[in-house]
């Protein structure tokens, strides 16, 4: 059994979503085969005491009110999937205004107040806002470990693709969620 | 009767606040006498549909979650300013990790949206986070407008030296809101 | 004959490059089939009076210092790139500490100082810092323009995939340099 | 006697000068003065093998070429203080597109490179750009040390004003050069 090196944190890219965009209802669809996996993750993060944190879309409603966001999101597509994995009271949420949740986000200081310098990304689409979170963390110096039954893209080839150059040029880690995590 | 340029927002720093810091008491006496030329502003630029924009610490929740850390900053000391001037359910409201409402924020890229080449700076303290504000904004090329009767600093001499430098350094224009508002 | 929008910049990355490392010797000899239409796109924008500017890495340095960046990277692999394409007395040329041209560079400011609204992206690794740069224009709300001859990556398969990724998630124009400019 | 912590930078800002703009002929007579207590403190860094950080403007060359730039700035009013105080080929060297040392600059990404968590804060004009550097090096949570005989602003109020500030707001520790290096 491999585990989490001690300052990992767990980040979760976008899941509040609508998916009210072109192919959104595919996205919806691979995204509910990850809620489970990413359902445990979070559990043994929890356990492990290790940071939990959300990082996501705003809703052009540039308001830092989860509560809000994620009722402007629910609709039959986003519903089952909200239920799941919609952030709890304890866990770190931020929102982001453009694809990578380190942009114009204070993500990077507060990690540094964690102490973190592990980063396991999860959430969609996996080869967008996965991706370029995935890019702007290797600038800043994170390890990369990419559990890739928690991360979802609308086309294969193109979740293969973001998970191949995460690997080749990112040096992260690809794993499978439940090796690294006791049942 | 001059008035503020077309694009304009205005912008309100860490109004919502605990005061639980060396002095919190001087600032929360202070900020009661800025509370109602605040709240002038506030239906001014509500009246000419012009943005207004909250930027505020986070009080350590890490949330973009307006109503807790409203709750959290609730207490005898800042009630009736919160009362007051708590944000709207349609104005912006944005958490900030620093001092500089643009330091690691997504306010630049709202200002952009929302066309905005004017911000009207106002809050609290007036030499502390709504100095590191202007200077940022200066930075990224704004005009600034501050209103002295809606900024308020602990010490006097202090809130007269960044009033100063605003003047001096960033080319502010230093105004009494009700020289540019009709009562 | 299409041609440049007129508010369009020609951005080099990385050009001046000592080729020392991994597959660096594949590299060089892509870039070589790079450095005739580059030099005729540079020649273009020279004549219509637009904006050349190199975005680089410091070798190291850490110096702002462009003939001893260049004096540092010239051996065999490079000589000739270097002899072809090195920057000119009246090109821009700023070092960048990371992939991103964008990322703790000067190149945002410069680009509005001088109204530029379209980026014409050339230079090397292509699947890298090319790509890495895109994400980061489109996240800045640039336009972006690709001319597949100016670009090389030390693998096919991700030079086609990184251009894939830009026209279809950064929705840029991947064209040939020679459609757009007079020979 | 004193001394500086193992991890301490020497950041000197903006001495590369033409002092063409107003009161720039009272700056560069009080940069004079300056100068010795700076070239001691250089010195004192360089047998530490501490590093000694150059960051100035580009003066609208855009162009990260030391020799053009210390080049554009000589003048009778400029040349004494460049020949005592320009940067050694060993020394770091950026440039910032304006006032603060940190924005758009590679200087965060090269502190950490060097392991750097402390500064000691030096050049001109201490009440503009040493102030915009230091707000910004507060709130990435650097150590502040200002060697007030190695700091120089127009006007005699505006420099103690900005130590002032520094000292309360900042917590930096302000301090005369000598007393921390051995003459």
């Amino acid at each position: 059994m491999t585990t989490f090196p001690p300052n990992s944190a767990l980040l979760i890219i976008d899941v509040i979503n609508n998916f009210e965009f072109e192919h959104g209802k595919i996205l919806a669809k691979k995204t509910l085969h990850i809620v489970n996996p990413l359902k445990q993750l979070k559990k043994y993060f929890k356990k492990q005491q290790l940071p939990i944190i959300y990082v996501n879309d705003h809703y052009n409603l540039w308001q830092a009110n989860l509560d809000r966001i994620v009722k402007s999101c629910l609709n039959p597509l986003s519903e089952m999937i909200l239920q799941e994995i919609k952030p709890d009271e304890d866990d770190y949420f931020l929102i982001k205004p453009m694809h990578s949740a380190f942009y114009e986000t204070a993500l990077n200081t507060l990690l540094q107040q964690l102490h973190v310098n592990t980063l396991v990304l999860t959430g969609i689409a996996g080869n967008i806002c996965v991706l370029f979170t995935a890019n702007d963390a290797y600038m800043r110096d994170y390890q990369l470990i990419i559990p890739r039954d928690c991360m979802a893209s609308v086309d294969d080839r193109d979740q293969s693709y973001a998970l191949t150059m995460m690997k080749n040029v990112l040096k992260a880690e690809i794993i499978f969620s439940n090796d690294y995590i006791e049942n």
